[in-house]
């Protein structure tokens, strides 16, 4: 008789909040490593907000978990049986294997984990994928500058921690928002942010507003709902918002935040989509490329244009008022005075 | 007795839609260039959507005009007389004069002309802020790549115009949109747009999915309301959103798009904010980065965390259901089988 293993299988798609009966918990034989396969022991499984979307079927940037399916999740396992010559017995691996204490694979999408860089749950936690969610997202969307603000909630999480403390690394001002006392304390005291505010305080906006003097040039998006509403107003010119997770929206079936702005922010997350204001003066060291190439467009006729002409001021406010209808057909231009540029 | 010249003066500030009344046309003594100074005649006035902006007051990226003050806007304009040695009686020059038909300048901010480019008037136009608009724009944050759908509203006027045939030589495929049948036919006829929908259609929606049926990869948005309601469903994952203006918003005391969009969008704009979505494994390429810097600030004690450890995986449905109500401080982590990874 084979020994057993167990797992988590969702047993239905939660609506709103999920509840201990959307799970089911079942045994399962341990199975026996095949050809080129290793048999994965788990010995930590990560909990991640992401899950929460792979529970519910809709659009997402992943497939969701089949009902009665083994609910997804990082691991990290030992390899206690192998006929895969990459990897030995006793081997520490990052793996996907999900909610069950053993699983089989075939060496594909297995990393493997060095323990001397810290104890080997650090690879689903720091060193796994919350910490580099909050280094790239930070560093390579953020773009935090010596003395700017960055502001990130569920900072006592294990993305919001390494956010904040990457920001001070980078010699800017670190703002944790965070759920009581106790984290807000932990977030300021021990983790080193310069202030934490609680969101539960009924004042969050003033508290907030409060400890970002210089506003924020950074909001590290995690949470979206009553927080991002707290947060906007106060964002600095060319603020960047990167956007990885609106865990106040995911158990959302009546959501809080208006309709629309929840769609706009959940497709934002879903397909990364990148939302970028400008006015053309922040490009003037452009200015010479453009004239270059437009000019040369003009010159070969690779590009046309067409102009609309009022002739004469007085009939500028009548044009305007025009061009906000959409009266115009090409560039609208009032010719005040002749235009001798021909002759010269 | 001096001469007179003319200008449109700002009466009132427009609620909603300006009206004639809002504009007050005024004669006035050309004036005499003093020492350093060039006496400046306007031969063509731009007439751009931004003015809008500047007609009211409220938070933007620029001062309003005062009431009684003369309306801003770039012209093109003939030095007639000047006692500044950089400039010469006969020089055309691009200027921020606005709608008048004589100023006097010092000399700063003018930018002679070179007729040899183009007409002078392209000096407003796509040679000019419409024109620097539409590359900057396109170019530097749409960043359209060949085989790309783009799709720019307002698609016959100064900045559309060149948004969607920039596109097509960059090898995209440009869709635009544009109000009734002779601008949509010039946009595809004579600019060579791929296609372009009627924003008045009726079946705007249904008509712009079928002009895009590999989606909208670059969304130039100049217009917000409607227009970016049929186009937000078919962004594809990774598109790109410069927004440069929300001329369908401009006018609005009562907005048609939810407050909390307009708002949120009417900020990107005026504070250049950027939004990013994203998703660890966007970064993949930069795992050895973050795996370098951050293993080195955890052993240099830089970078703290906490785990949040729930024994066995019969706790797991909890631990995360607490998770997603922030019960936990730190990573969360199940704990499901013993860790021996500190003897090996």
């Amino acid at each position: 008789m084979s020994a057993l293993a167990k797992r988590v299988v969702l047993a239905a798609r939660p609506m709103g909040e999920p509840k201990l009966s959307d799970f089911r918990v079942e045994d399962y034989a341990i199975p026996t490593a095949g050809e080129g396969q290793v048999l994965l022991r788990t010995i930590w499984l990560s909990l991640d907000p992401y899950m929460r979307g792979r529970m519910s079927e809709g659009p997402s940037y992943a497939q969701p978990v089949p009902v009665g399916g083994v609910m997804e999740g990082g691991t990290v396992c030992e390899v206690v049986a192998s006929h895969n010559p990459n990897f030995a017995k006793g081997d520490f691996v990052l793996s996907h294997s999900g909610w069950q204490s053993y699983a089989l694979a075939d060496g594909k999408g297995l990393r493997k984990i060095d323990p001397a860089l810290g104890p080997i749950s650090t690879a689903v936690g720091v060193l796994g994928m919350p910490g580099m969610t909050a280094y790239t997202g930070l560093l390579d969307i953020g773009q935090p500058k010596e003395g700017e603000t960055v502001v990130v909630a569920a900072a006592s999480g294990a993305v919001g921690s390494a956010v904040g403390q990457i920001a001070k690394i980078k010699g800017a001002r670190a703002v944790g928002i965070a759920g009581g006392k106790d984290k807000c304390d932990y977030v300021k005291n021990e983790l080193g942010f310069d202030d934490c505010v609680d969101h539960r305080d009924p004042d969050l906006a003033a508290k907030l507003m409060a400890a970002c003097p210089k506003g924020i040039d950074v909001y590290f998006e995690n949470v979206g709902g009553a927080v991002f509403e707290a947060v906007f107003p106060l964002l600095n010119a060319f603020a960047r918002m990167p956007v990885c997770g609106l865990i106040a929206q995911y158990n959302d079936t009546a959501p809080t935040t208006p309709k629309w702005a929840s769609a706009l922010m959940r497709n934002v997350l879903t397909k990364r989509l990148t939302i970028r204001g400008f006015i053309v003066s922040d490009f003037a060291a452009r200015h010479g490329d453009f004239l270059r190439d437009m000019s040369g467009w003009l010159r070969e006729g690779q590009i046309k244009h067409r102009e609309f002409v009022t002739e004469g001021l007085d009939g500028a406010p009548a044009a305007f008022i025009g061009l906000l209808k959409g009266a115009n057909f090409g560039k609208q231009l009032v010719q005040v005075g002749p235009d001798n540029s021909f002759d010269g």
